[in-house]
């Protein structure tokens, strides 16, 4: 089977995650994907973690591409850029547009150019991650319960979002073009995404209609039975009861005397609101097992929990990391490494016709 | 402008985050969706939080999508359902599979049916983003410094990432069926799109190469500088300098003597391993400022930085919230209310040439 986005052509003009996460994400599905950096690399070519020197960030971000680098200060550097750009015939950003990398300028070159530009805000200002978390209400309401200032996402999961949402802004504008021949722009913000993505979850309406704030909970999960437990030795664990189904497994795996607690339990906002006490019957039991008895006990009453792991642990038990979590059904290559940075630059200019040497000698490549 | 994805039409058949916020950004692009839930409501129809009985997650969540509710235990709903998916073509689930709502069964009517199929862990068993998080390892790093328990992460991230992605699967596939002709089963699981995002952000190769294990640093991020301060009026707001420009932008705008720190702090690692020195600079300047002073100057200095808020501020700040992130040009509907849980099973089944009464009369439909 093909690849399923083969022929799909795509130039990056990126930096940090959403963009090249985006990018990553279709050359693991087939695309082929070329991202074009300053020379010298981006801002983001020595982003921690490292090891040895080398950016893991960038190489994780980066897998699947071919890697070209430029002057693209220069204006001859960013012309052979546009060229490239209308070669490719999509176009997917998230540092500013600079002529002529623009798209009312690309489209001159490729009038059915699609084009996805990623900005902070939504008027174009600049945010990252974690000034967009920073500003949406999400700080205030994670962490410890009585912990007094917010607490941060390490996670940046608007940028996640963002690239994914990216993508599929893409794939839509592609659907559109092979169906009547015109391209056309596609904006996001990494704002945007985020304050869409709390509309979706009902925390904009919360805040509109609710008269009381939304608290801070700690790990509980608001609004039905889930939480965090310690066991015999000393592991972690969630567990969650979220519909009456796991509610009676959860019962049924310890046989704790629930029915003591005066209230349905099959009903989630009693699940809540009798949260500490569901929560001191389960303490004792799971704290006097180990968390292989647990397992047992639970996994036998399909009980929905999962041990905490730590990233060490993580990496000791799996046995598989794909480039991509969609599976079409077909051989899903691994995770490999990134290209060197550069690596592809004399290659994507001869395919372009130009000439290399002259280039170097002219500055514009190194 | 037609809508982007005008003319895609998508049977969703879902519960709680995943799927129903694909299938809500994909109704938000032009495609027409309906979702189908067992008599009654499925099991999230009660999702907190709450308004007047109402719940807001649900309704956020449904936006755009035409409601169907049908006796999904009956072989017969459930025929209906399988008609109604081989009429609309694209199929949208993260609910487990039952006959004759299987891809293989379902192609025997609809041989380029194109269908995505959302699970919680990669082989198919059940799991939800509060125990796919605490399996991955951001629980340990993320929190207060010192803190000696997993923090959990409020916005469940790897349902937003997952159902961004699935709407990339869906369009991936869906390309390739303009192209060819053929449909296909796309998978994907909360548990991978986790395995994946941590491997793209150099985390899994950190935990595998670097000796130390990645530490908990609250408020801090990581490798650079950037961290939460609080102002003379006691609001709180994040402050960054990921590139060289933006610290240089930062120390102009306080003017403070960072040259006395002995390191060059245009380096991102010496920002990093210099972060007390900093902070024990700025922690003054910005304590001695209200947040509008702070904001004047940092405005003045392009400095990257945003206030936190509460989503009770956002909301009384926002003057718009779209549908979707996703800006084609043309006019973007705002986030309109969802439809009444089962306002369109006649309507719906109408269109499909079926008996209403008779339904009803049979109890498949209320």
């Amino acid at each position: 089977m093909e690849a399923i986005l083969d022929g799909l052509r795509v130039l990056e003009i990126s930096a940090f995650v959403a963009a090249p996460l985006g990018g990553a994400t279709l050359a693991a599905l087939g695309a082929e994907v070329i991202r074009v950096d300053p020379l010298g690399g981006g801002v983001d070519l020595r982003r921690w973690p490292l090891h040895r020197g080398r950016s893991l960030y960038w190489q994780g971000l980066n897998r699947g591409k071919r890697s070209v680098m430029l002057d693209l200060r220069s204006r001859r550097g960013r012309d052979l850029v546009a060229r490239l750009a209308a070669e490719m015939g999509t176009v997917l950003t998230n540092l500013p547009e600079r002529e002529p990398l623009t798209y009312p300028r690309l489209c001159e070159r490729r009038p059915d150019l699609v084009m996805v530009s990623i900005t902070g805000r939504a008027d174009g200002r600049p945010a990252v991650d974690y000034t967009v978390n920073a500003g949406l209400g999400f700080p205030w309401i994670t962490g410890p319960e009585g912990h007094d200032r917010p607490v941060n996402h390490v996670l940046p999961a608007w940028d996640v979002a963002t690239g994914y949402l990216a993508t599929t802004g893409l794939l839509a504008a592609e659907r559109r073009r092979l169906l009547t021949g015109h391209g056309g722009l596609v904006r996001l913000s990494l704002e945007e995404v985020a304050l869409v993505v709390a509309g979706h979850l009902g925390l904009l309406d919360e805040a509109r209609l609710v008269g009381e704030p939304r608290g801070r909970f700690g790990n509980h999960l608001y609004g039905t039975f889930g939480r965090d437990f310690r066991t015999r030795d000393g592991r972690y664990l969630m567990v969650l009861a979220l519909t009456p189904r796991q509610w009676h497994g959860l019962a049924r795996a310890t046989g704790l005397p629930f029915e003591r607690i005066p209230a349905d339990l099959t009903d989630e906002g009693e699940r809540w609101r009798h949260r500490r006490e569901i929560g001191d019957l389960l303490e004792p039991w799971i704290g006097e097992r180990t968390l292989a008895e647990v397992a047992a006990t639970f996994e036998a009453h399909e009980v929905l929990w999962g041990p905490y792991r730590t990233f060490k642990e993580v990496v000791a038990e799996i046995d598989r990391e794909p480039a991509v979590a969609l599976d079409f059904g077909g051989e899903r290559p691994p995770a490999g490494p990134a290209s060197r940075p550069g690596e592809h630059t004399e290659e994507v200019l001869r395919e372009l016709g130009e000439d290399v040497e002259e280039l170097r000698a002219a500055g514009v490549i190194a």
